[in-house]
């Protein structure tokens, strides 16, 4: 119990169903003076929900954020900023047959196990809608972090089933090459094919699984805490917290397995554009060293499988665990990779946005005496 | 800063550096009763420290455990157990050269970054030494999974370098098959050639990664909670505080990003052994679904990267960012892999412990009125 | 920062401000299958806000809790329950005077010197009607604790100014006897006395402090962590987070400074009505020994001063430290004490259905093997 | 379970029992760079234990503290500092007679109500041996909060019995004139009748009770968390952690039951000594405001009650409820006053270093934009 809360500064508090009244998030210990409105929410949320295009789910959620407390006249008081996104699109009729058959891949058995009950609409708790205040709250981790250290987090789909595009330069992806295409992968030529076979996956009335990379830039070196907060840890609960990734790995990543120690250890360097000016010629360590940022770009890559709500007759049980059949034939998406996206920056954001204030905490040398 | 305590429930806090006068860690929340003494947590400190075989490092240590508090006539008595292990073989020596040079790979420059200075000798606090009291702590878990659930947390090595073990049965491995050779690896002729290949490595002064696979039996479904500390989110965050660790996957892993939804989702069948009467055919879930246990054994794959301590020179860069080079001289395993595996093993038992603790809190119909 | 989040498995965070838009609060960690509706948190809620009578201040606050979340087909589900209380009547032109000038006893100033802005409207978060959701989430705490154990939380004011109820046996007292008069004083005499002082100091445009005892009646005995969260040390934190509390004491509270150790311990006697059969002939341990909970009532007073907002020109500073004076002409309590004690109990039912849940995971011999 | 651990930037975890083999803290989060050695922490441990003076326990412990991690060459590295001290003189034969009876205000009934077993060596976990630790760690809080604030934690004894020292001004108190006698009483007349009570008392075999007043100067303004976190909450948590306290009141205390709020109100007045240059020309309310410190000194009283120890044959029940009689001969304070001081002053240095990170992490203008 009580797993809903996430960070130690910079802390989320989040509650909500798919289709329950709405979502809410608190966010605690963002700092004082920064101006923030309900706007600053919009662009990110707009990312996250669906309908967005024709490879997406076709739901519609209006998701308009209300800011309940917090700011004032502008401003973050420093108190803790309640944010409520209503649920409005609230097919539940669509959902009835869920109530006592267990969808493959989805978490309907594991909440019965856990709870006893569950709220079968939709996912309820388990669904991704929950993710959409997790979304909103790190809008405003994502302002802080370019406000006081020039940081960037952006996302982007590299692969999508046997598609991977390969030669995408993590460091050097902008926002704006994220967003040009329905897919979010800034390689346009491999979007287009990825578009292609999402939408061959589609008229299958199947889906398909992929992999996102998340990369922040401009992190000074210095953030996270040895041995248990190591920012690799943080952040991998953080990306495994989101529903569907069933891998993460950062720079070499899985690659490092087959790496010979010679090749792999990055190479130390002068860096004159850094402060202390010390870099490395290569980022295979992903930004991290001993699970503390070095300064140079933190990647990471998230894999993500196939949506489990497949509109064919499916093999199943039921709460007796007697066989049966399901098929979902909600709304949804038949690759979450595009929507993933934004997800995995705010769960990248939240984390950076609390080491940054625990890094604050000690960075000081007035008690050197 | 405060980043040295791990669990809600079932916490352990550690502290201790590879070259001062010990580790320590304090076991909260064990529950009382158990049979415990300092034999318990022998077996496993045998498995991770050095000196083993002529594969891993030849350094001595003796690690004794003593347990300090928490324990009476034998039984655990729900107060903390604090577990002290003294550093015996202390060649300080060893490594005078790596107080102004930044080692590649190693947490040298970001601890300088972060604190300002560092424990110089050996790696400090950054050192895989601070394990010991993790595996000493995950002894205790170990046993009350054990003894409360009939839970084996076993792990093994299923790839150095290029040479992959694809043909093991996660959830049939024993310990037995684990310890027969130096490697680790249940295939006793993978494990060979692993051997010779490491044996190579080290003859080249070189270093060679790997992979380690980390299962858990019975654990029963329920176990994890929504949203943030989901069982694979702890997971994760658990296998990446061990150093080294650049890769988590579950289930099917990375491969997931290949699948199709009609053919990664495990379908739900009867399953008269468990309670409730309900499994999975297949596993490629990793045994949680949703983040919450299914029943289904935990399965989970760790990348880790090639020993950074080689001993060769290499170029890098001093405190003050000036080219220079340098080369680890000291005793240091070729390759991590054989063990890392008892510590893997440990993190994976600790975040059950705590999650067993958790769902206990919870699984009572009492307040149904 | 991030200090608006309360518990350990019965966790509760708050966020709103007096005069933004609503109050909210996530509880999470409430147990499954409980029924629950809005309904439930109403009668505390009435008994908390303003305008009850003439001695409480004359502010309308509606006070319509909404439950966005965690309850299904009218039973808690197990996951986070956010209750939204907006806020109505809000004559923000009362406040206009406050925001450059600090009023005497209020936290304007140390709000200002803590974050460098404040919402200056009402106390913003400093007012007391950040209580409101406390309140409400206690009533789920209460709730669970009464159908689970028979425990009954029930405070009461015992002192006004110079009048003090001294026959009140506190494990006696009903939530009806409180009720049965506006001071919420159990001693129907001595709340008409207190009714007549409050309505004397008010008309005097002061204030008047007083004290009030908060019980809880049938917690078994076992409740508690050592060494740092005793329940008297996490009820000394509970109730000295609420505002205007000054003191706190537990049993014979600061008498024992003039006992001797032989009339001071509570002598024990066997007790069949309990289980083990055991109690103490008398209480002045109040319920707890060595900080756990002894099966005997859990018996606390708190010391509340006297309303900070007076309606007379008082000196003070403004934001520049230059001397001015302020009224406070809102319309606040002469004697904050009756609408204390709802506060009171909220916050010791939140603190006991904590460690309830903790006591659930640690009470069981399934580990003694 | 898992109640060991205090604080969340500066935060300590404690084990050990009186009579197994030592104490042990880990205390995690002290900034980097501060000078440290061992010596500093024994000025207070000398002051915490018993055979002081012949109005303390005779027992004599040793108490010589070994850092174990986390200070290299002189300086404390940012990592965790882990602290042992063994026990030493462990009569345990003088504790027998307590395995089967309850000791009259111990914690012996609550702890096996509770865990089903205890340590029954003095005290076990429940025993006042444990503040050793917390005395050690709090020395190294002390010096942080001197170097970098010139804040002095300083307590005293005001109340022995009937005898209450009244005419103290707590901001003017010296270590040196509480050190000046055995009582820790700055009033040396009272000191000197004190003594003599105490003398009589434990003559008497009896024992007695008393308050000790803790006092924090140079506190800046800012310092807490609103709403649970207040620094005021904070402290009555740590103060009510301690052995024997009974009651906790800040500034004016209880006698706010008595006050009008004309009266109580502290007026704010320029001065030029602080930055801001605000203060209040009184302190009753001891130097928290809204629960967030106002510049004043920090002021709080504990009411602490008669050693439960007492050498005279008194009735009791054993383990199965049987009426028996147990007198507890070992070597006891007959007032806990004089050893309580050291302790209260650990506990709030504590919680002011905790909340001196804290609100580095916030008191930056740099996120304004």
């Amino acid at each position: 119990m009580a797993g809903s809360t996430f960070g130690t500064l910079f802390r989320v508090t989040t509650a909500g169903e798919s289709h329950g009244p709405g979502n809410v998030c608190i966010v605690d210990g963002c700092p004082p003076g920064m101006e923030l409105s309900a706007e600053d929410l919009i662009p990110d949320l707009q990312r996250r929900k669906p309908g967005q295009s024709r490879i997406v789910s076709p739901r519609k959620e209006d998701d308009t954020p209300e800011i309940l407390s917090g700011v004032f006249e502008g401003r973050t008081t420093g108190t803790p900023i309640a944010i409520l996104i209503r649920n409005e699109d609230q097919r539940s009729q669509d959902y009835g047959d869920i109530k006592d058959k267990y969808r493959p891949g989805h978490a309907d058995y594991t909440f019965d196990a856990k709870f006893g009950l569950r709220d079968y609409r939709g996912g309820g708790r388990s669904s991704a809608r929950e993710t959409t205040v997790r979304v909103a709250a790190a809008a405003i981790a994502k302002k802080l972090l370019r406000l006081t250290h020039g940081i960037e987090v952006v996302g982007y789909v590299d692969q999508v089933g046997e598609l991977r595009a390969t030669g995408i330069k993590p460091e050097e992806v902008t926002l704006e090459q994220v967003e040009a295409n329905p897919v979010r992968c800034p390689d346009a030529d491999m979007a287009a094919k990825m578009e292609e076979l999402i939408t061959d996956v589609r008229k299958r009335q199947d889906s398909i699984g992929g992999a996102s990379t998340i990369v922040a830039t401009n992190v000074p070196a210095g953030w996270g805490e040895p041995v248990f907060d190591k920012l690799k840890a943080d952040l991998g609960k953080a990306m495994f917290s989101l529903p569907a990734v069933m891998g993460v790995e950062y720079g070499q990543g899985f690659g490092v397995a087959t790496a010979r120690g010679t090749e792999h250890c990055d190479t130390f360097v002068p860096d004159a554009d850094k402060a202390p000016p010390i870099g490395t010629d290569t980022n295979r360590h992903g930004g991290m060293l001993g699970g503390i940022s070095s300064g140079l770009p933190i990647v990471l890559r998230c894999a993500v499988k196939p949506t489990s709500s497949i509109p064919q007759d499916r093999p199943t049980v039921d709460r007796n665990g007697k066989p049966t059949t399901i098929a979902t034939r909600g709304r949804h998406d038949p690759c979450l990779l595009p929507r993933f996206v934004p997800m995995g920056e705010a769960m990248m954001a939240l984390v950076l946005a609390d080491h940054m204030l625990r890094q604050r905490a000690i960075h000081t040398a007035d008690q050197s005496g």
